[in-house]
């Protein structure tokens, strides 16, 4: 076969993402993502070593994908939030990578990118809550905690929602930003409104 | 082997939920199951059928258990954050089966018990905001899916935050309660506080 190289492990990267995210790296089947590819099996093998390799190189491809398309503005939280929300809802598949990751490679070093993000981030939310730009009530941890978790809430509702859970994408964005907003807000009501 | 089987039964929920929990469905291992219970393979199959059926087995055992040990209180929603983040706190099996679950159980009818216990949630929620014991500026699914996202969202950081992420639970609980806290806030500084 004479065909290009990159052409075919692009292909591959294709279909391996495509595979990942739905059944995870346990789940996932090398021939399976072969066949979508029109490759052949062995040629996997040859490009990108091992099944867990292969996750590997999905997984880094989607983490600079998410990198170079959401920007972190540590004095703009909410604007970070709705483009957190916006990458994720554009492509679900990079949630679902994400999970799989979380779940199925809790453990080991972890990827020198993210390590490097996240510190960065850190700091520039502490450095905000310095120059009293953000508000300090939450730590910069706890803060990248609860907006990545509030980015992703519609994402990580029980599938028995169903029907009870809107689809419409504005109104889950503005929910997600709103939601944000409200975490950074201060005020002398807190704890108690909304208690009996 | 005159064993009681209410108790092999037992023996094998216990060893399938640490495989599942850890493994999930597709990567769970019936012989691993059969091994740490101490009871052979086909028994398995014999008291529960397919791998499937074991995970739902397992899966039902721990929706039951978290309904029973979680109060939903609509007026008191920090509260049943609290109590939600101490559930998994408690018990992070529970949380990845819920995972595993969401990942690889996306489609399907979904469990009527947990599609019940959702409906009954809204209702009370709406109920609790038309008696003005909630604010309303969230829609009851908004609020629902928020506090569940918050509640788990220590555990939902990615794994490269390491030893940024601060392991203490009095902490990690103190922030999710404080942000429902916040969620749940009616002023007028929404939105302009922590903005550039």
């Amino acid at each position: 076969m004479a065909r290009d190289p990159d052409q075919t492990k692009a292909r591959l990267l294709t279909a391996a993402t495509a595979e990942f995210a739905e059944f995870g790296i346990a789940g996932g089947r090398i021939d399976r993502i072969a066949k979508a590819a029109g490759v052949n099996k062995q040629m996997i093998y040859a490009y990108f070593g091992s099944k867990d390799d292969l996750f590997d190189a999905v997984f880094n491809v989607h983490v600079g994908t998410s990198m170079a398309l959401v920007d972190f503005d540590a004095t703009d939280l909410p604007g970070y939030a709705g483009r957190l929300f916006d990458r994720f809802a554009d492509d679900p598949a990079a949630l679902r990578l994400s999970v799989w990751y979380r779940l199925e490679r809790p453990r080991g070093p972890g990827l020198q990118a993210v390590v490097a993000v996240n510190r960065v981030r850190l700091e520039r939310l502490a450095q905000a809550q310095r120059d009293g730009a953000v508000p300090d009530h939450f730590d910069p941890v706890a803060l990248l905690s609860l907006i990545q978790a509030i980015a992703t809430s519609w994402e990580s509702m029980n599938p028995e929602f169903g029907a009870a859970a809107p689809t419409d994408r504005g109104y889950r964005r503005g929910a997600v930003v709103d939601a944000v907003r409200h975490l950074l807000a201060t005020n002398q009501s807190v704890g108690k409104e909304g208690q009996s």
